[in-house]
């Protein structure tokens, strides 16, 4: 952890909780009583240091600004906790951020919530509060409330972290599906099916030549951008569980239009192909964390590609198809070989405890 | 669970998914397909009803007036999952509304975050989301965004619930331990230690004559009415986990002022008290969901203590004692036979996962 804390010197620099005389998480550490303050003392209030979290109220007292704000929430459950490109830690930061950033927000403040399983590595949980709190710098928001509770071994895994926020909406935008008029373009950020594979790449025992690493990363610096551009953004979408096609499938039902999308325009790494091939898995419905879809005016479509290719997560961002109106809401997409189908959500479960 | 959708038509009337098809929660109910997209719309969004739900978009967009708002999380892990006074979909609009009164909030939205274990029964999902639901109508706060993971059997427990929640701050007072002035009082909302020993007696087997059932309820009206008559409050505290003397000892630390209190002025049932001679509990120490201490200057404390005696929940009000300026900052008790004695914090665990 020693990059982490030379990048960041205002906080512990090894785990603050003494490892030879705590070197799991107990039942006490969720009791209520003094292990418990010393674990959110110590290990969170000191990581994550805001002035907020620093007060230790029951909750953070913010000014806000009149307008819209953003709110969402996600429970992180990924196993294993830690995976090539990133861990649990960064991925609750990234998770939430993107949400916001979906909504055209505008990432303002974070809360984290963990449910640590007894017998979890103290340093474990050192190595994920400290990824945390560098994502969550990286994406400039600030975790101003928390919580922490303890289960038995056998009744969690490790750790499972809630991560809910707030962003700032501060342009007259309506973003969402309903907003999709026929004639729209469709850009994908980038590549698709990082995450999804090189977590099942861990669990399965996989290895690669170059290794997939996962797309875990904040969109909201990209999606402020074209924000900031003044371009008239009609729906954006993360492309999480159920990957690109459930997202597509999700739009379309609810923007009442059909979309059709041309496979040859999506971008999938070859290791990424090759393991979907060997697992069984179409790259269309894998997890990202790091890639979204944006739907605008088509005169107005380079434009964002220009912006979204400036950054390093953007870099294989195209154009990927167009949403249609009075048309059924369903997605099609032309194959590679120029025939056409359906894409339909996934109908169970594909990977599971993928974020 | 005819009561509850009796009192609310609008949601579904039973149980919305088919339980003879899916009795229980599979690892597909959380996958990100058709299943999890239906137990969402079904089970969630329908119950809930909330219009940002059903926009089901990542992020709920709200609009905000200038000044200041409360932000707050809570992730809720309690065993068993019903109890008498009610179970963690109760709880988790209790606790985290009540974090928000505590800040001087009036609650404005909460998130739901769901944890679930493959195996839980979907009848248990089915009403613990409708009292969840009842208990957020009755506190005046809606469910605007959500999530919904599940976990292998073994991984969970059941089910875990994370709230976050926004409050909306309409008045100038500074609510916290530094606003504390010497010769301030304590007053406490109720009888104390119902809840801990509601959930234990459950646990245990143990049965009462007249049964406990925890003091679990929202607290958020009656703090309204206290700033709605402009007393000056400079601090609040709902007592949680660790009971009255955990908020007490961190609030005296926090003020950096002593605090006294007189035992005889501590309400609690006989029952509650019998069960912790039993069971080796102190009262002070056992965790409360819908109990508070308000503290303000002693010119105040009768206007608050009637409007507090007022609520069904505050019928049981008492002065318990006062701050003291220029003193270490600690806190004593004198005790019924007029001893005093130091309270320090709970050392270790004592009711292992209670809320």
């Amino acid at each position: 952890m020693s990059d982490n804390t030379d990048k960041h010197p205002p906080g512990p620099r090894s785990c603050p909780i003494p490892i030879a005389q705590y070197p799991h998480v107990m039942a006490a550490h969720g009791g209520g009583g003094k292990l418990m303050h010393e674990l959110v003392r110590r290990m969170f209030v000191a990581t994550l240091k805001s002035p907020e979290l620093e007060a230790e109220h029951d909750g953070a007292v913010l000014p806000v600004s009149p307008g819209r704000l953003a709110f969402t929430t996600d429970s992180f459950v990924i196993s294993p906790l830690f995976f090539p490109g990133g861990d649990i830690g960064s991925l609750a930061v990234h998770g939430t951020v993107n949400d916001l950033a979906m909504c055209g927000a505008r990432p303002y403040v974070l809360s984290a919530g963990f449910i640590l399983e007894e017998g979890l590595p103290m340093e474990d949980l050192w190595r994920i509060v400290c990824s945390l709190r560098d994502a969550a710098l990286e994406a400039g928001v600030r975790v101003v409330t928390g919580d922490t509770k303890v289960v038995e071994r056998g009744k969690g895994d490790g750790v499972f972290i809630n991560t809910s926020g707030i962003g700032l909406i501060d342009h007259d935008l309506r973003i969402g599906p309903t907003s999709i008029r026929g004639g729209d373009v469709i850009v994908l950020s980038g590549d698709i099916g990082r995450h999804g594979i090189a977590v099942m790449a861990v669990r399965s025992g996989l290895e690669f030549e170059r290794p997939v690493t996962s797309d875990s990363a904040s969109v909201a610096g990209i999606v402020a951008e074209l924000l900031a551009a003044g371009l008239e953004i009609h729906c954006m979408r993360d492309l999480t569980r159920g990957g690109l096609s459930s997202a597509l499938v999700e739009i379309a039902h609810k923007a009442r239009r059909a979309v059709h999308i041309e496979e040859k325009q999506i971008v999938v790494m070859p290791e990424v192909r090759g393991a979907c091939e060997m697992l069984g898995f179409d790259p269309l419905y894998v997890a990202n964390e790091g890639r979204f879809v944006v739907i605008l005016p088509a005169a107005q479509a380079e434009r964002a590609l220009a912006i979204i290719r400036r950054h390093p997560h953007g870099r294989d961002a195209r154009i990927i198809g167009t949403a249609v109106a009075d048309e059924r809401p369903i997605v099609t997409m032309t194959s590679r070989i120029g025939t056409r189908r359906m894409i339909d959500m996934l109908s169970g479960e594909q990977l599971p405890r993928i974020c």
